[in-house]
């Protein structure tokens, strides 16, 4: 019996040894794999940044080619060409920004604080906050607004007695 | 004697039980940070490219603007400030695109297949493989080359018997 147990005893000894040895093998492997993991994204960030760059930079180069014609034309006094290629880079800019998901704010209706920006009020027949003019254009991309809409906004009716 | 070796091993037991268990707990702790920072990671990436794009999109609305207002001097006929804006609006993207390290690449000089693309040899008085015209301006972003230039070189010269 007590020799029966002894062994059980430095058998569950050996086997616990076992275990505790698999434990921290696995531990030290898997502190490094992490270890390894945040260098190696610490390196992908860097890079993913820059290739997501790259691509943007990229779509604008045929704007700047195109620019650069324009400026060319004007230079040779072709008022029309100028203004053609004018258009066609205001095109492709706006078609480059609007892959990025850049899109105008809207304006019609009432004013939204989230996304416009009043610089003035003005007296108007108009409903007290509705938007009379767009000073600047605002943007979106995606959720988040980049620039508000600068606008002028509709002046409380006037009342009596103040 | 084996009331004492008995305790040792129970005690050599109790203690390994402990080491498994700590070791056990943390490879545990170890794996959950590693999954929660690998979530954390791919969510921040894709944050990071949509930060990194914000900015430089938000750069390039003024650009966006002084377009539009050429364009309406274009509409109004106005075409000294029509030349003015175009120029205006050419500086802004090249300084925004030189921000995020955009450069021209050189052309003078020989013929480097690593950064120029010849479209086109002609005969010439110039040494074979120089570089006589740029069909199409080429650009690097730091040091990749994001499109070649584009150039007419010289062809070799004639030599007798061919």
């Amino acid at each position: 019996m007590t020799e029966e147990r002894e062994l059980t005893l430095e058998e569950q000894l050996a086997a616990l040894e076992a275990e505790r040895d698999e434990h921290l093998n696995d531990l030290k492997r898997v502190a490094a794999e992490f270890e390894n993991y945040r260098k190696r994204v610490s390196r992908d960030q860097a890079s993913l940044v820059a290739r997501a760059h790259e691509r943007l930079v990229k779509e604008l180069l045929p704007v700047l080619d195109d620019l650069e014609r324009a400026l060319a034309a004007a230079e040779e006094h072709e008022e029309a060409k100028l203004e053609e290629g004018v258009r066609l880079v205001q095109r492709e800019l706006k078609a480059a920004l609007d892959r990025e998901g850049l899109a105008e704010i809207e304006t019609d209706g009432v004013f939204d604080p989230h996304v416009h920006e009043a610089l003035l009020s003005q007296p108007s027949e108009a409903e007290e906050g509705s938007v009379l003019e767009v000073l600047q254009k605002g943007y979106k991309l995606g959720d988040r607004v980049l620039r508000p809409a600068r606008v002028v906004v509709a002046a409380p009716q006037e009342t009596g007695g103040g």
